[in-house]
């Protein structure tokens, strides 16, 4: 099991067993109810597919935390480190829901055509529709938080992670928004921003299971770090996979970030090696930039070494991540969250 | 002091008060912060004014509860009904940023110019910078009502209210969109979407205290009545102002819920008196509409009897708001929310 293809396929197993319990729990916590629009607009996304990567993390630190036997004990009520239980798959749905919230006003702004190979939610239903219901999301999200049964404490403190999050992501996207204007974004500002925009989810995945569950701090600290690094490494590698995946597998326009001149670690890099990242690409509009002149823009990046510069980051941070999960006990949910870092930079899409 | 200029004149002055310390703790609650642009487009409406009328029905609530001298006791070290004290600011704060998201992001979907007569946020901004500044004040909602100190099992409790108080807003705003299209909509139909999208953060502003400070449920549920009875009755007055009250005291366009065709508990009525509502007003643009049309239409409504149909209506649920505070102790505060109900139908604007 080392060649990178088994080992995708092995995380993609265990993955797709706890996606599956996720599909069928976001229903049940997300029904289609009275206005039936609005509430098939919020699902339309969260229907549409998605690897349930952040839910996964969450369910595996639970597991790991418990020590417990993998897929052996209900995650509906999954034994704290106390003698209590609690609803962690709950917690898993949340995320996800905080997730789907952020995609849909994200195309907004974007006003992206495409998610996850369908029409974004204001071009499937309306702006209006999709304003509201990323707008429902987010205070699902928050019900569907309180539900997990843990002790009032643990659950302010788990409401607190979601809500500062939920704060960290807007400013994150707010920065990055400000970013398209600027030419002077330093790698440390891109990394920041990334941390903000997308990894502080991954880390409240991987810390909120320990927080409801009555772990100590450290442990707490830990996988709040992990979630941190493999996240950024993720955001870094999906700016990777703009560039090199074709545009069906991506379920949008291959290289639409360098159309749109948003920031990545790799366009910075390459402003930082003389070149000029504007005049990449002709056009600012993804409907009519050409495969040539995207295959064209890559191989200019790639000769900078500014791929290999935003590989080489990600491969760090996730070993770094992986390093900081030493806290936990040695067992098949700890070596999990070892794959899914390793599975979020060798992932193809 | 019975003539209602005096009657109004004493609940300004009472509503002032606290809206001055309300003011003053908007910026320590959220201040403005990097990315300063996204925070002060968050602070934007905030700043632009507003009566404070929630945030005043929470502190009002509160003092009533406690049974103390109004304005004689830190709202920030407020006594609980047990031995403890609570932040009941940072709930009231928590409300207003609650309100001001929602108004944000109405005025997107509506695409509405103008809001307390200033530029709306996304007109002063963009659309991209108000979706987000929306989204922001409604995570910061969420962690300044956990800054209260409240004992956590009453946070849980407080912080699911406000979370099920935004679901309910989307679903109301849901269905006021949909209504837009509806030319059937009937007179409960139109009070179930007010109730949702109005009469629901009244009710919560009434309800938190009880549940942060400890009341027995009767009282909570007593005080979440009240809030649902005059909420529905602010909202009846407010369409009922948007006729009669001249734009610029309005900031914004008398009668623009006419010429864009939104239910209101007037034009449902006048529509089962026969009137052909979407003809009343012949364009549909709140920039082409003339004073004497829409002087022409508040005609016809007048005629048709359907002011004063909303009048009443408001009038009744106003009466039945003040008689479920019959539980609380007689004092000055009550008496407050006594006046407060009142002021929202007697209001000019």
């Amino acid at each position: 099991m080392t060649s990178p293809e088994a080992r995708e396929q092995a995380v993609l197993e265990a993955v797709g067993k706890r996606r599956e319990l996720v599909n069928e729990a976001i229903p049940e916590e997300l029904p289609i109810q009275r206005p039936e629009r609005l509430y098939e607009a919020s699902r339309y996304l969260l229907d549409a597919g998605g690897k349930r990567l952040r839910p996964t993390v969450l369910l595996a630190a639970a597991e790991a935390l418990a020590d417990v036997e993998t897929l052996s004990v209900s995650y509906r009520e999954f034994p704290s480190l106390t003698d209590s239980t609690v609803d962690i798959m709950a917690a898993a749905v949340s995320v996800e829901v905080i997730q789907s919230f952020t995609l849909i006003h994200d195309d907004i702004m974007d006003d992206d055509d495409l998610r996850r190979g369908v029409p974004a939610v204001h071009k499937a239903y309306d702006l209006e529709t999709a304003i509201l219901a990323g707008d429902t999301l987010y205070s699902k999200a928050f019900e569907i938080m309180l539900e997990t049964g843990a002790d009032p404490e643990r659950a302010v403190q788990a409401l607190g992670i979601l809500a500062k999050t939920c704060t960290r992501i807007c400013e994150g996207q707010s920065l990055d928004v400000s970013f398209e204007s600027r030419d002077d974004v330093t790698p440390e500002e891109y990394l920041e921003m990334v941390e903000q925009k997308t990894a502080v989810l991954y880390a409240a995945s991987a810390a909120l299971p320990a927080v409801l569950m009555g772990a100590d701090q450290d442990t707490v600290d830990a996988l709040y770090g992990y979630g941190l690094d493999v996240g950024r490494a993720f955001q870094i590698q999906d700016d990777v996979l703009d560039l090199t995946v074709p545009s069906e597998q991506l379920g949008k326009q291959r290289g639409s970030d360098l159309v749109e001149h948003k920031q990545t670690l790799i366009t910075v890099h390459a402003r930082d090696q003389g070149i000029d990242i504007e005049s990449l690409v002709d056009t600012t509009d993804v409907d009519a930039v050409t495969e040539a002149e995207i295959d064209a823009a890559v191989e200019t990046l790639e000769e900078a070494g500014s791929i290999e510069y935003a590989n080489t980051k990600a491969r760090d941070l996730v070993q770094r991540g992986k390093d900081r999960l030493e806290v936990l006990p040695d067992n098949e949910a700890r070596d999990l969250l070892f794959q899914v870092a390793d599975y979020l930079i060798e992932r193809g899409y």
